[in-house]
């Protein structure tokens, strides 16, 4: 997606190999037209998914995942990373490690929201070792619902989630696919 | 705005008469059709306030926040709930206690992101006791910005935060205001 490798490339911070910073138009400030635009072309790439919600994780994957579920005309469930006092009942909850916070969460979906015979669409801002998109997965399959493809706002395709996640068997699509950052650079796939 | 009012008359769960459970549309599962009629709702209702920033706080003001920030065309903001690894440099910062979740945290903005001169409207999910719209507030009042208004999906107009802000002199816009929670009923003011 032409408009978000733009915005990466000049907005972006390199703020190691590993990390990219992209808290200027996705995940602290949000530009909602290129929230938008990926919705559009998410929906546009799952349009003959047959999809029936949209799963994400709290917080940066909500904005693009409610532009999503907007353009495909169905409901977005977000992920809680942790059960607070008014969602207590029938959960499904799966353990995610989150690798740029070196610690382990729980996150959870109440029972109500995912059924079988749903087709699921995981959208997340990043995909790095895929610990979050695995968790999502874990939890469509709990609901005995289908997973109908996931899809990446930003693949850090130098680390291993992506391929973890073709190999079983998923449909990733990516927009923005990022092979390095040496050099303080961002090289695309 | 009746839309909203329809929905939480059909969906909304009394759990108390303080409680009210909307996670069927708006902080769980979200109708992003519905997100999209509340953000042309508030960018109608302060079309007239110059607002160059939406500012919200992580998770469930998030989709609101986004879809007022499309139809004003800003971007918005949403406070982090804590310091995340790539998020350190030049923040500001302002406690905020959660009666729900009966804790308090810190919610943080980026300094890169406000500044003198912005007008920021502030968007949240829901409006109790006022803690968090101050907290936004008082962030906003620390980048020398001015707060141009502040929109709330539902107020639970029997506690006292609604009265509290508008006290303090902002311009408080609310698209459901619930006067009671009694006898597992909504009754709205």
């Amino acid at each position: 997606m032409e408009l978000l490798k733009k915005k990466i490339r000049e907005e972006g911070i390199v703020l190691s190999e590993q990390v990219l910073k992209v808290d200027s138009f996705l995940n602290h400030q949000i530009d909602p037209v290129l929230m938008l635009e990926i919705g559009r072309t998410f929906a546009g790439l799952f349009a003959d998914s047959d999809v029936t919600k949209v799963l994400t994780l709290e917080s940066s994957g909500i904005a693009p995942a409610v532009m999503t579920a907007l353009e495909l005309k169905v409901n977005v469930i977000f992920a809680r990373k942790r059960k607070s006092l008014t969602l207590r009942d029938g959960l499904f909850t799966e353990k995610v490690y989150s690798f740029t916070k070196q610690e382990e969460s729980e996150v959870s979906v109440s029972g109500k929201f995912l059924s079988p015979g749903d087709r699921v669409l995981i959208v997340d801002d990043f995909l790095a070792n895929g610990e979050a998109a695995l968790a999502m997965a874990r939890i469509a399959m709990q609901a005995q619902a289908e997973v109908a493809g996931i899809g990446i706002v930003i693949e850090k395709a130098f680390q291993p989630g992506g391929a973890k996640l073709r190999e079983q068997g998923y449909r990733v699509e990516s927009l923005a696919r990022v092979a390095s950052l040496g050099n303080g650079q961002v090289l695309f796939a």
